[in-house]
């Protein structure tokens, strides 16, 4: 059987921007790779979870494998927590993990301590506290991130978030969503606990020396993202394809470990923009034996977009462009490139603006579009579709899809 | 009114095939008829459930007629002991049974008993047999197929099928597929009726005949498709519309009769490349006055793509082109041409891949597609439908859909 490639350009889409002739990055870029790959395939614009439905990164890459978040997603933790090799238990909640700073009155002076690079210190400090039953277990993540696992019994993750998400905003005490007894009980133990550990993190040594040179502290945990983990049906027993993931950043990692991908490590693939986005590539192409499904993610357009930097996601397309050399004419495979969503520099945030996608194979119906970009590729054979047709058109594709019928 | 014909090109959709230079069939087949449809009507392509759904048959013509099959369907059975006439009561389970050859271990050795030809002898001997007080109705069907009813208390059609689908593996004990009570029990008492009908037919002289002459003997049920008689609405009732049917192949005809339409026999209509298809369209015509809606199917194009003959496809696809001739300019009609599902030949069976449809009216909104075909459809004003909607849309070009709101 082809070895089926879906590559997932993050917030590759725009809109149209003026100092480019109202083009998009995507349509202003040169990019005769992926127009070759277009020329060569069956085109499309996709929303992932509907029209009109700007999706989160972990909500849309559901989509994309085939899993309704509307059904299975509660929360972003579990798949941050999963992205930095966490285990978990059925009944844990786990949280994505800031180090700020806060003044004396709990107002929010860093969303970041200054961009603290290990927050290993802190997780050790913090690391097993129980409160009222409750275990929390820290792990540090990149930079100044952490995840966070409460553990016990009659845990909800109907909990809303600790983090403010702006500075000068006070951090807010966890409430309860849904009104249940399990939510409340929740809350309270976690506002319990962000309490002690500011105490305990403004007492640390380094913490007390940070502060005497007049540097911000890494005094609180900016707690957000709550979520059970869910219980979804394995990646490769929903499709009997042996899969894998290729990623820098964590929570791609963490979202094909929660569905059971193996998770494979690239040297230099940082989910930065300086990331070495060929040696993915090679990397992908070099398992095809060993994979019925290889999903690669490449991230930095979308922290362009996030940052409003269209000429900087411009020349990061045209990196990408020049890395996907090794997938034209690639024998024995089947080759989808598409976007998650779009991140309009204007925004500085996701949208829910389309997506091009494009499927090569000499197996389908290939079009007359030329250019790998949001107009041209909607032009396409493909149509308009959502995130979760593309699984079912790849499995078809490769003559794997099940009959309903007979 | 005018009369409604819907026209069901099996199979006709395919993918590119390299020897017809990257063409489909219907592609590189010359069909100045249908093209002249094309050119008269509004056209499209359309996913008969939906898109990346690979259709059996049966799921796609309940869809066409605007019933869901996610809501209607059990399995094909009834369908097949309705297309040879079988006359059911609410509770029966219906299967389809081909005559099949096992050796002494079971294993089955020819799916189709070498191809009998009659089966009238078989279902003669095991008509009426009663087991643990469900009775077995069997007729033949064509060739060295039967249909097949379970008549009882507390039957379930929730049970897995006894033939293994390939040569060279054992037959299977039925299994009730959702743990139910009732689908226990009617696994139970088909297994047991799948081996009593063993010891007879190996008993029956012209199988002790056969093996004589070293030729392969009818001695196994080979019993699939468990699907319980479907309560829907008659078509009649449905659409207030004077529905028939005209159709070669038996399961065409059972959906027809399940659907309550009139079954009308064509001399030369055998559901195979044989076919007279011209016939059936004639006997469309003369028909115009008595129906409102004319349903008719035409099979082989399905069947070429099944043995992956794409010659024959093409060649096929010729024969139903110059059969079209007395549709084109008829008065007082609305033609539809469409197919159920596509049948690649590469892939020798179903695809998920959309198919075209015509609809020719000097009511609808025609536009600039030359070419009937699933590329050029798929650029017309009709876009990209689903089967769900071409009963409404029949309807309202005709006048009689009914409003929704005021």
């Amino acid at each position: 059987m082809d070895t089926i490639y879906l590559i997932v350009l993050d917030g590759i889409g725009d809109r149209p921007i003026e100092k480019f002739g109202r083009k998009t990055p995507l349509e202003a870029a040169h990019t005769p790779i992926l127009d070759k790959l277009v020329q060569m395939g069956i085109n499309g614009a996709m929303n992932t979870i509907d029209i009109g439905v700007k999706p989160g990164s972990d909500t849309a890459h559901l989509a994309l494998f085939g899993y309704d978040p509307r059904v299975h997603y509660s929360g972003r933790g579990p798949y941050e927590v999963a992205g930095i090799g966490m285990e978990t238990v059925p009944g844990d909640i786990c949280f994505r993990v800031n180090m700020g700073t806060v003044d004396e009155k709990m107002v929010v002076v860093d969303r970041r301590a200054g961009r603290v690079e290990d927050t290993s210190e802190y997780a050790k400090l913090l690391d097993g506290t129980e409160i009222d039953g409750v275990r929390f277990i820290l792990k540090p993540g990149t930079a100044y991130r952490l995840g966070m696992i409460m553990r016990g019994k009659n845990l909800s993750s109907e909990i809303t978030d600790v983090d403010p998400k702006e500075a000068g905003l006070t951090i807010k005490q966890a409430k309860a969503r849904d009104g249940s007894k399990q939510a409340e009980f929740t809350a309270k133990v976690l506002n319990k606990f962000v309490e002690l550990s500011h105490k305990k993190l403004n007492k640390l040594p380094s913490n007390q020396e940070r502060v005497k040179k007049g540097e911000l502290s890494a005094n609180c945990l900016l707690v957000r993202g709550a979520g059970k983990y869910p219980d979804m049906e394995p990646f490769e027993e929903k499709y009997r394809l042996r899969a894998c993931c290729i990623a820098g950043a964590g929570l791609y990692k963490g979202i094909a470990r929660v569905l059971g991908m193996d998770v494979l490590e690239v040297a230099g693939a940082t989910g930065k923009p300086d990331t070495n986005v060929r040696a993915k590539i090679e990397k992908a192409i070099a398992v095809k034996k060993d994979y019925d499904f290889v999903f690669v993610h490449i991230k930095a357009a979308d922290s362009f977009g996030e940052d409003g930097d269209s000429d900087g996601k411009l020349k990061f397309i045209e990196k990408i462009d020049e890395a996907m050399v090794p997938l034209v004419g690639l024998p024995g495979a089947v080759v989808a490139v598409t976007a998650d969503h779009s991140t309009p520099c204007e925004l500085k945030g996701h949208s829910a603006d389309d997506v091009p996608i494009v499927i090569v194979s000499p197996r389908v119906r290939d079009d007359d579009v030329e250019h790998f970009s949001e107009r041209e590729c909607a032009k396409g054979r493909l149509g308009h579709i959502k995130g979760e047709h593309v699984m079912p058109i790849l499995l078809d594709i490769v003559g794997i899809a099940e009959k309903f019928g007979a």
